[in-house]
């Protein structure tokens, strides 16, 4: 086994889920995600953790979910995660389309009748990753080999001095009230005041679910002016390039996009909170060195920018207050490496990917 | 896919488990029984039943058992089984010596943290199958074809018919005081005074939890004389031939066999009902037609008669009252075809293989 795999499972245990002795951990495993999983028995038992491993095909949920009829709510599947402390997630199947033909809503009916199991879900110590399979290489467009080594160097950092280099930039947005994003086909100021960066640092212990991670993010208001996506992406099913969207009183009045406009008209249409945006965040992660069209890498890398129609995270807004709520949240991404800055309160914290605390940055 | 998976799965699901609207249905899914998986699923689906799958690895199993030092109870775990309304286990991995270096005390520690989740399990509708896989097939010396054709003239049965034959043989067994096997190398009486049968037909409706099955079994007593299996099998990983028991006053007082001799002195030494048996079975499906090394299949096979020592079920014994007790349940197996006779209260209701109310039949 790549040795890889172990460190792999290493830095999930011990860094991201902070796996103790007596934890009740379940973990999710992609058919193609065996060897991962493996290692991270290894690691889950050597904490001194139960273990119980659930199976995430997408074959065996498209077959159910075509068949099913009213979905019925699956109380065992709840009662598992409210008795789980932690839940460890290794995406790795073997189409990322295997649920392509299942009808919008019957997705939808699955996600109301989950919706417990899901809350439950996210009250343990949960955790998302992937194993690199040969779905994803393909879907990135490269080999296995490279692939692996594109996985690994976005997985295996020194997280703790990355958490460290982030929390300077969660303390500038914290302390600030209002972010300005200037570059081609973007001019967009939104209010911040009040609200909380998340530094997410791929550790539950920094309210970070995602490995790999790399990301500060806050939840903006008030939107307005426009802003260009120039991140190629698949969205539902679709390709989707050069989105520009125009902001008035925090709200998209107008939308087009090279490709894939249709698809950003249905997300604009779901809800009204589909039409604000719910997160502000700043890839931070320069292990991630090129777009794979996976969310999961794509919005953390190093010298980009995405926002997110949608639902905002609690993490981010003052106890007790309601943020942009929707059933949606869609990331999409702006490359900040050329003719760009970030402004927080006029200050200019980032110019063409280099932040004002970093050799190279040019105020 | 194999049209015959489909089969599969709609016996498992109606006859065998008897799935229902609003059930809570947990797959456990081996890593090369994905086709069966995704089958099985559609049929939950369509039956209005929820699905949750769990990944049932030999490899993430033996990862942790052997880094883990105390074994945790699992409490998720048992919490998901005691929600639950079914368990289906769909067996078919990619090694079936997986777990081979796992030691016993290991085993046995596991067995002991996991008893409150085996004892929820047991309470659900349970249904044990497996799916024809390459290492399945490997075991039985088979090419891969001929193993699937095997498994599939085993599973996909008229059970209903076979069902009212065997309650044949289940009367008489019910109304019968004493079995009597003759054949080479065997001569044993056993008392079944009280105890009930189970016409073990594949479904939960007949306190049956094998898919395959086909055998009428009971819980025997008070054991006297000489028995010798000559069906040989592969019992904790090693080979074991011609066993001979012989029985005084309900314990095995000698033992022997060609090969293994050692495996059975290990399983006799267990504890005090280890010695004894606890359970007579009559193997009655004849579409299994060889014996293939998984116990599974042989001890259903027609034409054979298989013994355990170690624990006998509940549902053989009046109610209330406990029967053998024991860690172990070890069944081995005797060819009846040839030169063999079972008899009932002196009465001769089997002569090599044919019953007393099947043609052909010489008494």
């Amino acid at each position: 086994m790549d040795p890889r795999v172990h460190e792999h499972a290493e830095v999930l245990v011990d860094w991201s889920a902070r796996i103790d002795a007596g934890d009740d951990v379940v973990v999710s495993v992609g058919p193609d995600a065996h060897d991962l999983a493996v290692a991270v028995a290894e690691q889950v038992g050597e904490r001194g953790a139960s273990l119980l491993s659930t199976y995430d095909s997408g074959e065996v949920d498209r077959a159910h979910r075509l068949a099913v009829g009213d979905v019925p709510e699956p109380e065992h599947e709840r009662a598992l995660f409210e008795a789980a402390d932690v839940y460890l997630r290794l995406g790795g199947g073997r189409n990322t389309s295997a649920t392509a033909d299942v009808p919008a809503e019957t997705r939808r009916a699955v996600r109301e009748a989950h919706a417990a199991v899901r809350e439950a879900r996210y009250d343990t110590r949960w955790v998302s990753t992937v194993h690199p399979t040969r779905s994803l290489a393909q879907q990135a467009n490269m080999s296995y080999a490279a692939y692996r080594d594109f996985v690994y160097d976005a997985v295996l950092r020194d997280w703790e001095s990355l958490a460290d280099e982030m929390a300077v930039l969660k303390d500038r947005l914290d302390a600030g009230s209002e972010v300005r994003l200037v570059g081609p086909g973007t001019d967009l100021a939104m209010s911040i005041e009040g609200r909380t960066a998340v530094n997410s640092a791929a550790s539950v212990a920094y309210d970070s679910h995602n490995l790999p991670s790399g990301e500060v993010f806050t939840a903006p208001a008030d939107t307005e002016g426009e802003v260009t996506f120039d991140v190629p992406m698949t969205l539902q099913g679709q390709s989707v390039r050069d989105v520009t969207l125009r902001f008035e009183e925090g709200e998209v009045v107008a939308h087009d996009a090279a490709e894939g406009a249709n698809v950003i008209g249905d997300i604009l249409d779901t809800d009204a909170g589909a039409r604000r945006l719910g997160e502000l965040g700043i890839g931070m992660n320069r292990g991630i060195d090129r777009f794979t069209d996976n969310i999961l890498f794509d919005e953390k890398m190093g010298d980009t920018v995405h926002l997110a129609l949608g639902r905002a995270y609690d993490a981010c807004l003052p106890e007790g207050e309601a943020g942009n709520d929707s059933t949606v949240h869609v990331d999409m991404i702006t490359d900040v490496s050329e003719d760009s800055r970030m402004e927080i309160d006029g200050e200019v914290v980032q110019r063409n990917g280099t932040f004002a605390w970093e050799d190279g940055f040019e105020a």
